[in-house]
């Protein structure tokens, strides 16, 4: 008798009282473990994640969360043997295994990446900029994005045991948002693995992930609009949670990731000879059987010039044709078992559906070839390739036959293709394989609103392209229409889903003590000591020195251009730059009074101030004629701790005013501020 | 017998055959139209929407679109005597009108003016930057938005007929998505009068908007998932549409403006002799009565510190005790009528539920006096002011009386006023009226997760404050659970609820032509003829000069320092610079290196080139040394023409090299360039 799985709930591991279904191996039909979660209270898991749990994620910022995130991957990725050993189980070989186990891992290592380049050292994200609503300035406005207060449901799919989990609960916990992981039964024996080592290497605080292995039972009927459910898995499944009750009536956030029946198309200028036929071959093969053709990205339908499917055809099936399939455990095996039984019923009931306007032209539904398996206890099926009869009968654009399956699709030019492929009514992904970018930009921009992700594929990129279904934590995952209509993933983005966007109006102080970031109108501080001479510890949002006066003189200007050799007649020919609309006569060059601005704020001696690293949204406003005087005001703006460095990041508001007051120039200057010295 | 409002469908106007529904005016109860859409046909509108509102929008770029809103606010301003005349059957004043009229009109121009300033000349918006996902760079991404190929129905409310159409419109318009408008029917006569000017207008092009006045019967069943519902009305009504089969099974993007609980909360430390005690009791009291609180975002629950109940409670009764009640036509006239009396049943049956944990302490719902108004005709209600006798009671948390009502509820302290706020289950906005900007900052984070909007409100910016109650088109309208967790307006957020995001993958060429933004490592144009001298019709992405090279000698160095008195360590002390982490030496200042860039790329006789206006995110990556010598290389980046001027903006991007190929600076660099002359 095999392991009855345990979830993870309210601190500790729950083991249900009864014994549960049994889980079988995809390879040799043996119990790999058993599955029940009768018994377990989920009302107390929701309550548990929303009191434990989120306020432990309150309390961290973003980049102490992805501090833990980092950590965990890497010690996750250290005992990395035992999930490929077990992940066998599920049919993957071990190239199958690397998208799903390092795919997972390299997840979490690119959000805590991401959260610590692209998010503040806080714990509110701010969105836009500063909205001005009065002309005196008292009242403005800004966005702000903060962690929504509840709980993430994550309800994922076989086929990715842990990428699936991870890549929903990456992004949920940078946020700030416990996570409670359901996965699908039938592999759910990884993710419990993945998860116990979670557990044990005690790196992320209690309440912030819990595991539900079995049923979800009533565990919807508990949230609320603070809430979310992440799905994925079958459009049928995603329609009856999306119109659940509670989901429906309380607003719960609703994101799914559903079937697709994603096209690749071969682009209408490609010849048999050329480089680019033979990669989009390659690419649907590899999509068909990778995971068995178990991805919900994967090439359900292969586009092409009319004039060359029978190429892509045979082309396609000699190559499938040496495609070794059986005990994924074997180095030779490129191809290894489907989930499970049903998983395979599945596909053969959609492949007798597709067989009314295709026909099979590689692979036989009732018979398969396997190395170092019996294929009388494991779950073994060839691949199947399709050629429709009639490219615009439904089937091939409305059957998804989740294994490793494609149809075969002739079009007639590119208008065409764009037209069938959009016949997916919304798909995960499509690709596009060209030596045209001109042609290839015209083909994108109308797939681009039936698809979230777009591949162009060529012989220049071929090498580091990544394929047409790796998913990639920094962009989009998700589709529109019968994709579920969701968006996981896209780096920061993915983030935002979990939080909640809120418009801010007050006045600038106000907007300042928000948004930790210091805007315009706002006190500033003038204490008396300048301050580059304080440390990330001692400095204020609103310290400020007011630098300044120096006049630019005519001379100033002609030996500038001399110097640099920016002669641009606005600078150096007086008739010239009167008729110029925009200046009337000679002006001083921006990098002029930006050089000299800095000559009038920057304290000489060394000090906490290690480098000025970059200047952000400079803007000319008023020309800035000779002798007209400068002064400059730099206030500290945002100031940002590095949590694995002895310094961190400040950025300045500048203002540099003529002596009427004007603005000349506005922009931020960013700066390396060293943290305090260590006693 | 009064007129039968008519729909606006497949380009012309459809009245049905039967006499329908009469609408009746709040002030007098005379007829003042009749509603039916017996025998429309509405999957004919949705085809009409797709195959030619859909195709005529995708034809325009944003700022032409942009353009013609511009165009269609300024008509319709022109005009609106008419609709304030009819406005006031709806038992509006004419301040309650200006909401909504003048309101209205104002979001359009808000669009018109965001979309020109802030997308580009084109149909393509670029979502974040490139991310490079090979070493190499031959296969990078980046987000783009593009129109959906759908149409956006938008089901409105009856509280703001013109307003509530235009602020759903006007977004969908910008984003190339064609509208069909559903007004409410008990005010839809005002819609249709503006539908009508509009159309008369001629200024939109066909197909792009669309009316149905009546019941939108089989509408979303001919949605699919390019298309969009947009619902602002009851949460039971909200309900029902988002858990539509046809909106669920296939993921019709769904969003929605329901019930909200608004609640205001006077700081914990405002004293009653404080200006702002007074501001924010004159605040409770105007949105009771504004609109005869038929607003989604009156202020329903007044949270004021436990001590002052009294205090509050009196002054607004003794403000609501002055207010004028009655025909809205009459200047003295405070608050008009309900809009039916369906309406004030709801209210009345609402306060019956408030009042089993509160009770009533300004107002009698069975007695009204009226000014020139027939109280037994018009639909007349006294503003009702309650009082929580248990603040944690459910009540005053969950029934919102859509009327001039409003519970004042005690708090202890401001962790409890948030967690009374939290107790609306979500909300559409708060405010909270402090004098200090500390604690606002404090409590607006613990509000911001149950709240689209967040108001601070003291004595500095209250006379610049739109209030509590009003949505602008800069910021986002709508809230989480209970408010219906949708999102609206936010200027450009607003437009791309109506785009999908999508990734594209590729290399630089593809993405360049798929964004029109040009992309590190695509290809770059040296012509021989320098880029500054080609106008706007003549310039390419693409086109590049290369200048340079330049020594950067330490006497340079020297002079630079002396000259803008830039004298930080880094460039003048040997020594110190040495002990620098990051320099280990003298350095060139990064506006030496800047000003010397622009010395080797500015063509400087007059031509095209009109002025340099900015630099955007500039960063140095690798120190200059003494005697390095520097090229840079400018190529055309982003070409946007601005539609009412002779010239447009053009984008640079800029890298400064060292003569190892070290990348030292790389930034873009923003000039107006001119037109081509017309002949």
């Amino acid at each position: 008798m095999s392991t009855l799985l345990e979830s993870y709930t309210q601190g500790r591991w729950f083991g249900a009282a009864d014994r549960g279904t049994p889980l079988l191996s995809a390879v040799d039909g043996s119990e790999v473990a058993r599955i029940s979660a009768t018994g377990l209270d989920r009302a107390a898991m929701v309550n548990h994640a929303r009191e434990v749990g989120g306020p432990a994620l309150a309390a961290l910022t973003f980049h102490e969360r992805a501090a833990l995130l980092k950590q965990l991957a890497l010690t996750l990725m250290a005992g990395k043997d035992e999930f490929y050993a077990l992940s066998r189980h599920t049919g993957a070989t071990a190239r199958d295994s690397a998208i799903d186990i390092d795919g997972g891992f390299g997840t979490l290592l690119s959000y805590a990446s991401k959260a610590r380049r692209e998010l503040p050292n806080d714990t509110v994200h701010l969105d836009g900029p500063v909205e001005v609503l009065g002309r005196n300035g008292t009242f403005v406005a800004r966005h702000i994005h903060t962690s929504r207060r509840g709980v993430a449901v994550q309800i994922n799919a076989f086929n990715f045991p842990v990428w699936g989990f991870l890549e929903k609960l990456a992004p949920a916990f940078i946020a700030g948002v416990p996570s409670i992981v359901k996965p699908a039964s039938n592999t759910a024996y990884l993710t419990e693995l993945v998860f116990r080592r979670i557990v044990e290497s005690g790196v992320l605080p209690e309440g912030s992930v819990q595991l539900l292995c079995g049923s979800a039972g009533d565990l919807l009927d508990h949230l609320d609009g603070q809430d979310s459910v992440a799905f994925t898995g079958s459009a049928g499944t995603a329609a009856i949670l999306r119109a659940h009750p509670q989901v429906v009536s309380a607003a719960v956030r609703f994101t799914a990731e559903a079937d697709s029946l994603n096209a690749s198309i071969l682009g209408p200028d490609v010849e048999v000879s050329d480089p680019e036929f033979d990669l989009y071959v390659g690419q649907l093969v590899n999509e068909m059987i990778t995971k068995a053709g178990q991805k919900c990205t994967a090439i359900r339908r292969a586009l092409v010039p009319a004039a060359l499917v029978d190429d892509v055809v045979a082309a396609a099936s000699e190559r499938l044709a040496q495609v070794v399939i059986g005990d994924p455990a074997n180095p030779d095996v490129r191809m290894g078992a489907l989930a499970g039984l049903e998983q395979r019923d599945e596909v053969l009931t959609s492949l007798r559906g597709l067989t009314k306007s295709a026909e099979i032209v590689f692979g036989d539904p009732d018979h398969v070839d396997v190395v170092g398996a019996d294929p009388a206890r494991g779950v073994f099926l060839s691949p199947i390739l399709l050629r429709a009869n009639d490219s615009n009968a439904p089937e091939p654009h409305d059957i998804e036959a989740f294994g490793p399956v494609a149809t075969v699709i002739g079009y007639t030019d590119a208008d065409d293709a764009v037209t069938l492929a959009a016949r997916g009514k919304g798909s995960l992904v499509a690709s596009l394989v060209t030596k045209d970018s001109a042609l290839a930009g015209r083909i994108v921009r109308g797939l681009a609103a039936y698809h979230g992700r777009v591949l162009v594929l060529n012989a220049e990129n071929a090498r580091e392209s990544t394929g047409h279904g790796s998913p990639l934590p920094v962009l989009v995952h998700g589709g529109p229409g019968r994709a579920g209509g969701g968006e996981e993933l896209g780096g920061i983005r993915g983030i935002l889903h979990h939080m909640q966007r809120t418009a801010i109006q007050g006045t600038p102080n106000v907007l300042t003590a928000v948004g930790r970031q210091w805007v315009t109108g706002a006190d500033r501080i003038e204490s008396g000591i300048h301050p580059f001479r304080k440390d990330l510890g001692a400095l204020c949002l609103g310290d400020t020195i007011v630098g300044g006066s120096r006049q630019v003189t005519r001379a100033d200007i002609d030996h500038f251009a001399e110097f640099t050799g920016d002669t641009f007649y606005a600078h150096t020919d007086p008739e010239a730059a009167a008729a110029n609309p925009m200046f009337g006569g000679i002006v001083a060059h921006g990098y002029l009074v930006v050089s000299l601005a800095a000559g009038l704020f920057v304290d000489p001696a060394p000090g906490p101030v290690l480098a000025n690293f970059g200047v952000d949204g400079l803007r000319f406003l008023t020309p800035v004629k000779a002798d007209d005087t400068l002064t400059v005001t730099l206030t500290a703006k945002q100031i940002t701790p590095r949590q694995s460095a002895d310094y961190g990041e400040v950025r300045w508001d500048a203002v540099v005013s003529n002596q009427d007051g004007d603005p000349v120039a506005t922009y931020d200057v960013l700066t390396l501020v060293a943290k305090p010295e260590q006693d």
